[in-house]
């Protein structure tokens, strides 16, 4: 059956993230359907994946974008407990693909937590949409970052 | 079709956002029909946007205006959850259009920021109805400040 | 028609604020008829509210009254959340009136605080359910304090 | 009519609050029916009031014990939420009678804390439920500590 | 009659919990039936809690690792509502078995708090759904940690 994710983003990011996530969705599924909506910034995105939903889609990737300063962290808290709400209510997956700007030195680093974090979530949700994922419990998988391993005793 | 726009604003803000949202709708789509609530400060938003989606609005703008302190913060927070709730439960899109005291150093500025923001979102607003955000997906647009643009490796 | 206001406040707080809201509100509508419920504390003004939208009242005024410590600003937060909620579900417009310890020096202050807030949020709860509120947009109105006004330009 | 409360409690608190509670119940009201579940600690009492709400109790008594670090604030705070929640939902009051180890300098004075709170909210239940509250509004009661009283001016 | 129990853990963890959570199920009750999704980080767990109660299991536990900075905090207190809003809604359970990495020193602590937390949690899980937790309520046990008992007076 043919897969469709729907994709969320913002105008507010500063890298067209949602593009390397749907490379990424297609080189693992070359049939996958993509729905995208992009809206200013985080605050939206929980209207804007409640919209694909409606239009069937079976799962939404949300690719946010946070600014460090303490409003920043209460909008990202707030929209995240939407999607959570979504997710509970609708049965549908919502991988959030967020990089806050305080997670990096600079721009350099940003734009490679961005590009790594898209890449990893869309193979993420494939897995998990699949069931696979159980093989790598507690294997501390990073996104954005290199893994860090399970600890081993 | 004729676009109906609610707008909420408060008698706490310091400076008549809506007046230049309106502005700027009108300006965008001359046939656009407003209906506004004005309430005393945030906390009272979610209501009042809730009240216009009753009278069948197809989007709704809130004008904002918080505090500098930490209870100011949580009553933003708080509000905002409400706003979220509404948009996924109407279907109706939100643009919050808030200003925080301390993004600003002084009176000019917070102005500045104010006039710059509602205008901006207020084509935002008309941009995401139609569906022709995506072509800034990742650009970093801001509002109430100078456009930061993308990062570019 | 008859305006019916509930009102909901605690035994936590230290002066009795719904006193001066009633009696403002009974100078600007001699008709309206008030019920009360009193909680221990804030943790139950939500409870409180929707037993008196229950009873049938048009609006709810909440006072409440706040410490200083994290905990207190968790419980302020979290029962704000319930009032938000029940002014979506029920399109009842639910004022808080609450004082927060640290917001003055004194009890002297704090007093002060609680009476004018009182007086000037029953004042506006009239002027919202009238629809005119919008004359003050952006005015820069506070309770508990004097108006600041709003930032000329 | 029997007044059936039920009752929260956790294996994490350090005293068994809830003893002095039904004692004090009992002494106000011999008829009472309490209903008891206990989990293992706070984040589990949303689910235990509502099975309790299910039985059919009048009201409920949650007695929480949250120590001092800021994911013990987080659990308190989502957990609070939900008992917020279902107040409104199912118009039962839940009455939150917690102890914060960091309101106190050492064992004995959590201990006295902690009874005396017990007690004091198992009356104010009673008294809350017989509407007999409004008579202390404004006064500055307090549970866990001497009352601090009104402001006079 | 059969106890069926979800098991909801994250690749992002680094150790393997649910291994022991599930040994120390089997050992309490040999007939238990074990059903398991795998996310990648905390904020799927909400949404596959409840596409193991749509599959009807009597109960859930949520294997959490959090990091310590402030957005990992927040995700913590968002996805941690979410399992909350999913007991009181469908009646079920959900323990949270979670481990910060703040409240460690080490790896190897790190590593001792999560196997003594996830193992006491299952007999936690047990012993609740047979309403056999009230002795010991008040009695300060702990997991992840050495119990600290009740204060004496």
């Amino acid at each position: 059956m043919t897969l469709r994710v729907g994709i969320v983003d913002t105008t507010f990011a500063r890298v067209d993230m949602a593009r390397y996530a749907i490379e990424e969705l297609r080189n693992n599924d070359p049939s996958v359907v993509i729905e995208r909506i992009t809206v200013p910034g985080f605050k939206n995105t929980p209207w804007a994946a409640k919209q694909l939903i409606n239009r069937g889609v079976d799962a939404v990737m949300v690719f946010g974008w946070i600014g460090p300063s303490l409003t920043d962290k209460i909008t990202y808290a707030v929209a995240s407990m939407g999607l959570i709400m979504l997710q509970i209510e609708y049965d549908k997956p919502i991988i959030d693909v967020t990089v806050h700007e305080d997670e990096a030195r600079d721009e350099r680093e940003l734009f490679d937590i961005a590009v790594d974090r898209s890449r990893k979530h869309a193979r993420n949700l494939i897995l998990m949409l699949r069931g696979e994922l159980t093989k790598w419990a507690g294997m501390g998988l990073r996104q954005g970052r290199p893994d860090v391993g399970p600890i081993i005793r």
